[in-house]
C-alpha cells in the first residue's frame, strides 16, 4: 500500500507520524518545493520521487493537503493520474469540492477535526469509496458521513457557524467586561457553568480570531454566501463586528 | 442567628435545605401568600410569623428572593425595618440594585450561579458587609466580588451577554444544519472539541430560549440598554433573531 502526499505541511507530517505500519510506504516529491518543505520531507524520512506526477501515478491513496487556494489546481494537475483514491484534506467549500470531483478519480472529501497534533483527532470522510479507508481506523479515528462528496465540507461549514461566531461573541463579551475591569470575574463566573477550561479555551479563540481577523472574516463571508438561502443573522453580525 | 425570607420560591427553599445548623433559625410569613406558597412553607417546617414586617424586624439577615418586578417594592416596604443585613437575591439590573440601596439598610447584592438545586452552586456577593456572610461558606461556596452593591448585578449581565447570545447562536446553527438533515452530525462533530455534554447542554439552552423567548428577548434588551455606550453587535443580533 502506497500513500502519496501532495503538500507536506502539518497535516501530512502528522499523518506520517500516526500511520505507522510495515505495510504502508509513504511517498511525496520535492519538485518546485521551498527549502523549508524539502528540509521537512528529509526529516520525515519518507520516500521522495522526482515529480508529483510520479507520486500520483504510484499512489493507492493520493492525499492532497496543500492550501485552500491550491486545492483545485492540484486536482486538475494530478486528479486523473492516480488510479487509486484521491483524498482531499484541504479546508475548502462544498462548491470547490464539487469542482474537484470533476477532475479527480475516486474522490473522498475529508477533514481532520480536533488538533491533528493532539492525541485524538478524528478523520471525517464522505464519498463513495470512504469505506476503503476504514483500515486507517487503527491509526486515527475514522468517521464516515455519507456517500456524497461535499457532505464533509458542508458539515465543516456548519461547524464553523458555531465556532467562528462564538469567537466573535467572546470578543464582544470580554471587551464589555474589560470596561468595568471585570475580565477575571467574567471568566470565573462562567467557568462555574461552562467547565474548567473555559478561560483558556476562550482566550485561545479570541487570540486566534484577532490575530487572523482578515482570514476569519473571509471564512465568515464564505459561510454567509454558501448558506445564502438562510438569513444567518448571527454570522452576519460576527462578520460586521470583526471588520468594524 | 435568625435568617428571614421574603419570597419562598426555589431559591429560598434550597437555601433552607443547604444551610442546616442548630445555630440558625429560619423565619418567614404567609401574609397574603398563595395557597401553594403556604403549602411549601408548611412543608419546609420553618417558623412562620404573622407579617413580613415582623420578619424584617426580627431578622439578622433578611433575604429578598421574590421576583424581579417585586424586588424594589419589597425593599421599599421592609428595607428600613431590618437592623441586620438585607440580601437581595432577585435577578435585577444594576440600576434596580442602586434604587434598592436607597431603601434597604446594609444592602448586599447577591446572585446564585449554577443551579441552586445542584451540588455546587456559588453565592456571589457584593456590598460593604459581604464578609459578614462568609460564615455561610460551610454550606454554600461564597464569592465576594467587591464592596460595591451593583457589581454582582453587573457581572451577571456580563455573563448573560455570553450565555443568552450563545443560545441564539445555537438556534441559528442548528436550524441551518436541519436544512441538510445534519443535526446529529453537527452535534457529533462539535462534541469532539466542545466536550462530552455539548449536545445535552446545547439542546437545553435551545429549548429554554425557545420556550421563554419573550422573557429572553426582554433580558437581551435589558443588556443592550444597560451597556448602551458599547454597541453590542452580537447581542443586538441575538435580539433580532429571537423576535423575528
Amino acid at each position: 500500500m502506497i500513500i502519496g502526499f501532495i503538500g507536506f505541511g502539518e497535516v501530512s507530517r502528522n499523518l506520517v507520524r500516526m500511520i505507522s505500519s510495515p505495510d504502508i510506504t509513504f511517498i511525496t516529491s520535492t519538485e518546485n518545493r521551498s527549502p523549508e518543505t524539502i528540509e521537512r520531507v528529509k526529516k520525515s524520512g519518507i520516500k521522495v520521487l522526482d515529480t508529483f506526477s510520479q507520486v500520483a501515478v504510484s499512489s493507492d491513496i493520493l492525499i492532497s493537503a496543500t492550501s485552500p487556494k491550491n486545492a483545485l489546481n492540484v486536482a486538475k494537475d494530478y486528479g486523473k493520474l492516480t488510479k487509486g483514491i484521491y483524498l482531499d484534506l484541504n479546508n475548502i467549500s462544498p462548491d470547490t469540492t464539487f469542482e474537484i470531483s470533476k477532475h479527480a478519480n475516486n474522490l473522498i472529501d475529508g477533514a481532520i477535526i480536533g488538533k491533528i497534533s493532539s492525541s485524538n483527532p478524528v478523520l471525517y470522510l464522505s464519498g463513495l469509496y470512504s469505506s476503503d479507508l476504514l483500515f486507517l481506523n487503527q491509526f486515527i479515528e475514522i468517521k464516515i458521513i455519507s456517500d456524497n462528496v461535499g457532505d464533509v465540507s458542508r458539515l465543516k461549514l456548519l461547524r464553523s457557524i458555531y465556532t467562528k461566531t462564538l469567537s466573535v461573541l467572546l470578543i464582544e463579551a470580554l471587551e464589555t467586561a474589560g470596561q468595568y475591569n471585570l475580565e477575571d470575574e467574567f471568566f470565573d463566573i462562567l467557568t462555574l457553568t461552562e467547565g474548567e477550561n473555559f478561560r483558556e479555551k476562550s482566550l485561545s479563540r479570541i487570540t486566534g480570531t484577532r490575530k487572523n481577523s482578515k482570514r476569519k472574516s473571509e471564512e465568515l463571508n464564505e459561510i454567509i454566501e454558501y448558506f445564502d438561502e438562510n438569513e444567518l443573522i448571527m454570522v452576519n453580525a460576527a462578520l460586521k463586528k470583526l471588520i468594524q
